[in-house]
């Protein structure tokens, strides 16, 4: 617990049954909530998040630090807390609270690593599925996902049938394309060849960081648009604080962007849950769900993307919306304009709370 | 000298000046030639290539195996040897016959690596200028380049006014941009940083392979398109043959595709040359050369390019073709539908070489 940490706690059952195999034993999952739950218990919006954020959406009196998606959510914000209960989740297996790969494991006393097991973004889902439970909630207004949670919200009405009025996947996919998978194979392929990797058994104070930087490096590469890079940094020189006495030291501006992503990961996020997560992104697949759109008892479903995105494309959202449609399920498709590539929705608020925001009134 | 090796070689002058400062010694330059030249010695067509490829664009009695660029150079092809004589020159910097940062240094008997000057696109393209002054050419029918050799047509009619009266640029640019920059940095910085670089001291038998697999895969990443692997891998699994027993092992088709190419690179090209040659890259700007276009003396030229090359975007393109017609030069500019993305040159050879073929009749 860090001062002005705003994070409970909800226990899984013990023991909870992974959707791949094995299980897990007295794990548990980090959530924050904004507002309040109203007496009819109704109200509530349950977010899941991408791959590498916590549970810290937005700030509270608890933790005033400022959250990952800060502007959207408040009183009368697009998640109007005055209306709605929001919940926030820490996808099981992550690092931030809830239970993954870093964690320790109760029968052995030393993190899993490798020996957690087979990860899923059904899993994920089921996680977020266990905390509102704990809050005595039957069913949600909406449950909404960011990338990788707009994967897992799939997953949740997959997995539980009625357990939510409303849907809302903004920059997911219902099954990760080939482009998405080789990137992210890319990613872990670094972390598992740099020789601190140690097949999973490095030292918490010597990690895989070349492989880790390498990934995030690559990770930024795709979260933004080739055009907002040519706005942004055009062929501009490096700061000169930023410049290095070393043979091929980086030259351009956006070199040294990269770079301080990069360095902040490596301290920021633990390899083995990285892995894990990734790997879950690439296997998920909604066609693996017989008819589950179908059986959802979804009363409407709002699909957001954006045409700059190459990671998730604005052609994986439209399929997921006619998918929606062809379930009978009064769906919006909003394919946004927006620059910023995969990432717009942490960053052109105005634009996706719009959307957000009207669906939701 | 392998058995049914066509090169030939062009010794540069003693010493040979680099762009950015230094010089070489008893350097040569790499490449092949195709057709024969006229009595006027004005049917000339210089190839620049990109990257990775050597001089062998097309078979010859001489040479049999297949070029890189195998069904666009012949009699009655798009480049038609029954009209022009066409010679492919291994870049200088190079792995492939010219002289590079894996040559030996005359000066101690040890191969360059990190002691090779700066390397930069013109000097590459002053490498093929002396490979025509040699053949007793004073002026090209045509210059052209794919890729890394659409920057060097640009190099060379920058720096050597009148040498040719037209220009080819395919998918090429005049500048790099942050995107494909922010690619070759983290390429490079994947070699840099694999404890077997040894800050360039490697071994042969030992080199950086991690870093240099890490580098081929992001490079097939960005070389084919989005849209062409959903056509052509989209979520198949991995070949049964391909499959290993290890955490983590490759799942997917498009998985195997990436293991395969970055297999075959690692013992096909040296990594200080795949390094210096990549940063040219980023460093070329036509901009650096003052009224380039508008002293080139060009009567004409093609710029062709692709929707789907994020690499090279056709933005860029367009933009080269703008600078060009500003200059007054009769342009053609063709922006070409190929899914497969910046390395659409070498497969839709129907598309590229109508274009290519119907300039140069």
């Amino acid at each position: 617990m860090t001062p002005g940490d705003a994070r409970r706690f909800a226990a899984l059952p013990d023991s909870f049954p992974m959707w791949r195999g094995g299980a897990l034993h007295g794990a548990r999952v980090a959530f924050e909530t904004w507002g309040a739950l109203n007496a009819a218990r109704d109200n509530a919006v349950l977010i899941f998040t991408g791959l590498s954020p916590s549970a810290h959406a937005a700030s509270s009196p608890a933790d005033p630090s400022e959250g990952w998606w800060e502007g959207m959510i408040g009183p009368g914000r697009a998640i109007d807390t005055d209306r709605f209960f929001v919940i926030c989740v820490n996808s099981l297996g992550s690092f931030f609270g809830s239970t993954g790969p870093a964690s320790i494991d109760p029968g052995t006393g030393k993190p899993y690593r490798l020996s957690f097991p087979d990860l899923s973004v059904e899993d994920i889902a089921r996680g977020g599925y266990e905390v509102v439970r704990s809050l005595g909630i039957e069913r949600l207004d909406t449950v909404m996902g960011t990338s990788m949670g707009g994967m897992t919200v799939l997953a949740y009405v997959a997995q539980f049938p009625g357990a939510t009025r409303r849907l809302i996947s903004i920059s997911g996919t219902a099954a990760a394309s080939p482009f998405a998978i080789a990137l992210r194979s890319i990613q872990r392929e670094a972390i598992l060849l740099d020789p601190q990797w140690q097949n999973g058994n490095y030292s918490s104070d010597r990690p895989p960081a070349t492989g880790m930087r390498i990934a995030r490096m690559l990770g930024m590469m795709t979260y933004r648009s080739a055009a907002e890079w040519r706005q942004r940094f055009s062929r501009q020189p490096i700061a000169p604080e930023l410049r290095r006495d070393e043979p091929f030291a980086p030259e351009f501006a956006i070199q040294g962007y990269l770079e301080a992503h990069a360095q902040k990961f490596v301290n920021a996020f633990d390899p083995s849950c990285y892995i894990y997560i990734s790997r879950a992104m690439d296997r998920f697949d909604l066609a693996a769900h017989e008819s589950a759109l179908a059986k959802s008892e979804l009363e409407g479903a709002l699909v957001i993307g954006v045409e700059s995105d190459m990671l998730f494309s604005i052609e994986e959202q439209r399929a997921l919306a006619e998918a929606l449609k062809a379930a009978r399920i009064v769906t919006r498709f909003a394919p946004l304009n927006c620059i910023e590539g995969h990432d717009s929705f942490l960053i052109d608020l105005k634009s996706f709370g719009a959307q957000i925001g009207g669906f939701l009134a």
